[in-house]
């Protein structure tokens, strides 16, 4: 693991750093902010689809948030690098900037694009070993949104709380999460559903934690790509609990992340604060 | 004055604008960020080298403090742009993104590179004319710092207050400055004081308001090209009230920018609320 730069945020330490993926067998890169004092959890953000490592960190101006509530963070970037797969940079939402957090097994995909593998396998870890945090949450936007409802639902033992903003919550029924899923998995809809929040919750997948979604009304993605309503009504069907925030007049962009990242950043902050049994 | 984009942040509004200057005879763009409900007063941000109108709106994260204390700011470009000047875009320290807040003389730059005439006479009025608002003050970073200083000494009328972050406060002694005064006034250093904050100072310019600057410790510029200790000396010396606070650890990055703009929001928030005589 090898420390690219940092610079001194809030009086903690914003970072970026490179390390090898077996799961992905590339070089990846991830940043993370890290406040000053004790430390009570680690939150992992997942980026939408054209992000790498940097944009949350230089835009969402959560440093603050972070710093008063004594949480990490850890960014990943969205996608392997460095390579030249067949259609891999053909288009900003299949490839590279949009692995969309699965491990994928169609022949050209399947030796590198393991997103959903590296972040149980390889982030997911690093918390512990190299920064001694315990308590981790997930969140993200859009498909990586997407990327911790998917996380957090298969996988509720490892994560305190889920939170997303404009999640692509029924990837299966919209064109993006097609496109991907289909570039990724095959034609076959059965191998999808294991990455599609809405059909996870149908499945009795859930989260003991209220999962916490904010999502504009402007934003242009949302009655053809988002879903939310799907979700809701998916949660509402098996009784996970939930919250979900229609902030009048916001878009899709990093403005309205930045305007509700502290709420966020809170709700996950509580339940770090329970003790774990 | 046509308005490019804009995206609902913190309640209220950031947006980015076009205008075409007489000043600068070129199209200019610039940022805007409004907060709902009554203002108090506007800031002018003067962003560093190789800025635009976006770096500041999209990194300080300074629209929910700028809410909170209901001020708008408003954040140019830093040169003209579409032009093709001999030696305008051979360098990061001159030309393009590196107008320095003056008005040219030398032949090739005097039409166009007129950025201190463009903030006083193009800017600063639509403030007024444009968004209703009535008190201004101005800060800036680095090069935007040396402009915010300059801009504020000679009009202190115009400004309630002034405030930088690692500003180049005596350009006429360091390379950056004395590369940028060339290029722009030519070789009679005489012509270079009136752009200068610390030659400023000497000549009797002063502001009734403290002059708020933080420096981060850890700026690789501090030493050669920034100089805060001669803006202190200087400032000592004609009894310039001032704070100067040195950030332990701290760089010349957004992250440094980020971690302290809301107290310098704050600082411009109490001057804009005095009753103005």
């Amino acid at each position: 693991m090898k420390r690219l730069k940092s610079h001194k945020t809030f009086g903690g330490d914003t970072a970026f750093w490179s390390h090898v993926s077996e799961e992905t067998q590339t070089e990846m890169k991830f940043a993370t902010f890290v406040p000053t004092g004790p430390i009570k959890g680690c939150i992992i953000w997942l980026s939408g689809l054209t992000c790498t490592e940097e944009n949350f960190i230089t835009k969402a101006g959560a440093q603050r948030a972070l710093s008063r509530a004594q949480l990490m963070l850890i960014a990943p970037d969205t996608s392997p690098r460095g390579l030249n797969l067949p259609g891999e940079h053909a288009s900003d939402d299949f490839g590279s900037g949009a692995g969309f957090y699965v491990d994928a097994t169609t022949p050209d995909y399947a030796g590198n694009y393991r997103m959903y593998s590296y972040l149980l396998n390889d982030i997911y870890p690093l918390i512990g070993t190299q920064f001694g945090v315990e308590n981790v949450s997930i969140m993200g936007h859009s498909m990586g949104g997407h990327g911790a409802l998917v996380l957090g639902l298969r996988n509720p033992q490892l994560f305190r709380s889920i939170s997303a903003f404009s999640p692509i919550a029924h990837p299966s029924t919209v064109a993006w999460g097609q496109k991907a899923l289909t570039g990724y998995l095959g034609a076959d809809r059965q191998a999808w559903l294991a990455y599609d929040a809405c059909e996870l919750l149908k499945m009795g997948k859930s989260h003991e934690a209220p999962i916490l979604i904010h999502q504009g009304t402007e934003d242009p993605f949302l009655p053809m790509q988002l879903k939310i309503e799907d979700f809701r009504e998916a949660a509402l069907a098996v009784r996970q609990k939930h919250t979900i925030v229609y902030a009048e007049g916001y878009d899709h962009s990093y403005y309205f992340i930045s305007s509700f990242v502290d709420a966020h950043i809170e709700h996950h902050a509580q339940f770090m604060a329970m003790a774990r049994n």
